[in-house]
């Protein structure tokens, strides 16, 4: 037998990918031995965050304004434009740090099986920002997967009629992996990516 | 750059043990793309349980009344009380479900290196129970850590004088566990806490 409220918010929890019951459990049992003020705090968050954050309307990725912080910022380099399917993959390379142009979000990949065509993602737009505003390169990152290089495939013959520079972003064996460890299809891609080493 | 919103939900998150910056991203992606009334849901939960919650005062679990939904059920045992460290414990053996008993939870663990002391943990209100309430056993379910058993220890010094059976939960090889991976001690107490098997 479980108190109704400790069940209910378990309950929600246990809906976020990735939680099991344990650790709801041991979520919803922190949020009870914290103070009020605490779980005020964590269900104003919540709320806000449904509240304030919006698409932008340039680069498709998530922000407070639209268009987005990113977008808005004079210091980020506007001729490269890093394309990607979801937020969170921006999310994961702003957190790299190392990249200093602008983004596009596609919202989706190209998926023949699950019937996602071309022009139910972000591809009409990123043409024409490409066309307009003095973009000079384009990197894909989409993932590495069959529906992320088909997509990247299709993106590179549409880029081709345009005055841009088009690259895929490396694919191999990941910083602090084992060779051992690769499947076959990284380490081809690995030996088919291999750059100079001029030391 | 990340959205403030995303980043304070993100941090608070954070704060919940085992939760890394990886899972407090994902939950928060599952926020952000969830509806604004699943967002309303959640946040009013985690509220609720705050505000719904309280100690009882017999038993010292959590409940949405004071007594609890387990002192206030008739059809529970009450002449036998499991003892425990903490009301998770509680929740954990409710989900087993094998206990018809009552509980007493002591709110911590006797540890003289954090000086935690006899007079700090809920003793004094279970030899109370003891004396008054017509027990016959009280079971000592505290961890089989160091702490867990110098508790348990104590415990059944101060019960000794009274005229109920003291039992320890049983300690060994956990249940589709394997004996190769045990460390000594289990097997030491599995050894001792060996039960005749009458077929």
């Amino acid at each position: 037998m479980q108190p109704k409220s400790l069940s209910r918010l378990t309950q929600l929890l246990l809906k976020v990918p990735g939680v099991g019951s344990k650790s709801a459990q041991r979520m919803a049992m922190h949020v009870l031995q914290g103070s009020l003020s605490d779980a005020e705090e964590l269900a104003s968050a919540i709320l806000e965050l449904k509240r304030n954050i919006r698409t932008c309307s340039v680069c498709f990725h998530l922000g407070e304004e639209d268009p987005c912080e990113i977008c808005r910022d004079e210091s980020r380099e506007g001729s490269i434009l890093l394309v990607v399917e979801q937020p969170a993959d921006v999310l994961s390379i702003e957190r790299a740090g190392s990249y200093r142009g602008r983004y596009h979000v596609l919202q989706g990949v190209l998926s023949p099986i699950d019937g996602v065509t071309p022009d139910q993602i972000r591809i009409r737009e990123l043409l024409q920002r490409v066309s307009q505003n003095g973009v000079r390169e384009v990197i894909i990152a989409t993932n590495p997967t069959v529906p992320g290089e088909t997509t990247a495939i299709h993106l590179a013959q549409l880029l081709r009629e345009k005055q841009v520079r088009v690259s895929r972003i490396g694919r191999g064996i990941p910083m602090g992996g084992v060779i051992d460890y690769a499947d076959e299809q990284t380490i081809t891609r690995a030996l088919e990516g291999r750059t100079d080493l001029n030391l």
